[in-house]
């Protein structure tokens, strides 16, 4: 017995000194011993019906290559310590920028051949969002949805409104035929000379109830999540909408909730896909509601959205981020343009299933 | 002993004989004992500071007044086996049309002196909905919702490609001028030299911090939740939005999960209030997700989305009405103009705390 506690007494004595050499070893390098707070960003450019054998191992390439480097470019901010919202905002420009998604130039036409475009971004810390719908002039949607949320009253401003606010913001309009690209133009033939067909064979447009042939369509939206070394989520989506849209249609990119939210006590979200669907179903807060209510994970929690939309007749893909830096990118599409760098430091791309 | 089992025979006895005549009578006079499936209906008028003493009687009588009318016609409707979207629908055009309310004709004006309406209409049922936003010229923006849920493919049109979708479905338009009301042109006189004193002495316009004066603030914002005999529940709201607002500012009515919810399996919901802080909480797809994921009745979901509001800041109430007609109506100002028929057909209005 008394040789136990003798060992015991031993046991204190050595766990005392690695106690103190630990201390003294922090005290010199505290960077090598406690770790960092999780960052991890997804992005997302939509989701659809696009396969690998429709697409050139170039266009493959120049996707794999932009997801690559906007990845690059937020996780580059998050690990210098930006904010999740800076990193958020900083990528979806980029997307913007580039052609090959349906957001800022290269977005889809209207029927009336214009652009419009949609976006919005949330702050999960404090809850503040901002979203701007139908706008023509504004060179990057996503940073006038932030001007929305951080230097006016509101959450959402649409359309001339929404225009005159960026102005008075200082942002410079740029015309219309900025966002223009043929690759767009040609898709917007294609789609009227679909529905003259259509509307030749008596097959009248339809409903909510998913018998527009979505499976013939590809959503390109462009969508980040991302949490900061402060333990803040933030989310933003910016799109053009729908290819041959017309009556002043908002889809969901720019509702709260809809195709966006972020709360730092549960996940931000993302959402791509027919947008209808997503606001019906209010897929980006659902998925925050069954983390809040029902401890889903971020994983079981985005899975199960997406099961709903697909039950209900949508598609489309959602990408989710937590607290924790865990990462859900879900879809029921053929593919989903899609990525990741988890807190790790891992960084994904992929298109297909794969 | 003996004389227990007896006496329990007999009294299986007279339970038999008394389920026997049961059935005889639910024979011949079924509807005398099988009762009817529930129906109830919420409405609301507005939240906001009213108080007593600073409305006159004759005032006062005209709300209890007019919010009786349109409870009775919508209880009505369903009374005779109509659904829950037409008596959302039918009760909102009353409303509407009444200029005591912030919706249709006596409609806050914007700062640029027209009116801009919005309303959104949700099918428990189906999940189907539809909004409008941002319109000058539709008499009655609720019926324009539901045409846009059940004629189109979209949930949501804006500004003047909503005007023309209401055109083509053959809505009469009416000159912005019908809104106008002398009462509502004065409260934007009010609210302009209000402004131009706060600008004066450098309180700039602010953020969503609600640091607004939102304590001087009325909502008349209309909406109504409504549960039909074939258990469909159905919401709708309308509104003007809010005095002298700018940039084509949308708020929370059209938007599909901040201001109007519906699903058979929860409850259907319309809100009133500060509309930003129900954008950012999501606060009618909220209700429904607690009920959903959280097993909360409808009354306990209710008062904590109300909560939760408070605590961010926003102000404000909602109505909801559950698939037993059950009904709650929290709100966290003053008063709110509101009223039900509860499933026993009792008939209630309130404008105060009261």
């Amino acid at each position: 017995m008394r040789c136990m506690i003798s060992s015991c007494y031993q046991q204190l004595l050595i766990f005392g000194m690695v106690l103190a050499a630990g201390g003294i070893l922090s005290c010199s390098a505290p960077e090598e011993t406690t770790p960092e707070p999780p960052i991890a960003i997804a992005i997302h450019g939509g989701a659809g019906t696009m396969r690998r054998e429709s697409m050139t191992a170039e266009q493959e390439e120049a996707y794999r290559s932009k997801l690559t480097e906007a990845l690059t470019l937020g996780y580059e901010i998050l690990k210098n310590g930006g904010g999740s919202l800076d990193a958020v905002e900083q990528v979806i420009i980029l997307l913007e920028d580039s052609p090959l998604f349906n957001a800022g130039r290269g977005a889809v036409f209207t029927n009336a051949g214009t652009v419009e475009l949609d976006a919005s971004i949330m702050d999960g810390k404090t809850l503040q969002a901002g979203a701007a719908a139908a706008v023509k002039h504004v060179k990057n949607p996503i940073s006038l949805a932030r001007l929305v949320m951080e230097k006016s009253p509101h959450v959402m401003l649409a359309g001339e409104g929404a225009e005159a606010f960026a102005r008075e913001q200082g942002m410079e309009p740029v015309p219309n035929e900025y966002f223009h690209t043929d690759r767009r133009r040609e898709e917007l033939q294609r789609q009227q000379s679909r529905e003259q067909e259509r509307q030749k064979s008596s097959q009248f447009p339809t409903l909510q109830s998913g018998s527009e042939g979505n499976n013939s369509r590809q959503y390109g939206t462009v969508g980040v999540a991302a949490l900061d070394r402060s333990g803040n989520l933030a989310a933003g989506t910016s799109t053009g909408g729908r290819t041959n849209k017309r009556w002043g249609r908002v889809g969901d990119s720019p509702i709260i909730g809809a195709g966006t939210y972020a709360d730092n006590r549960t996940c931000a979200v993302s959402a791509t896909g027919h947008g209808e669907y997503f606001m019906r179903l209010v897929v980006a807060h659902r998925i925050s509601a069954l983390m809040a209510y029902r401890n889903l994970s971020v994983n079981e929690a985005a899975e199960q959205a997406i099961r709903e939309l697909g039950e209900l007749g949508g598609d489309g893909g959602v990408i989710a981020v937590d607290q924790n830096g865990n990462i859900a990118m879900p879809f029921n599409t053929a593919g989903m343009y899609r990525g990741y760098v988890d807190s790790d430091g891992e960084l994904w791309v992929g298109i297909f299933r794969e």
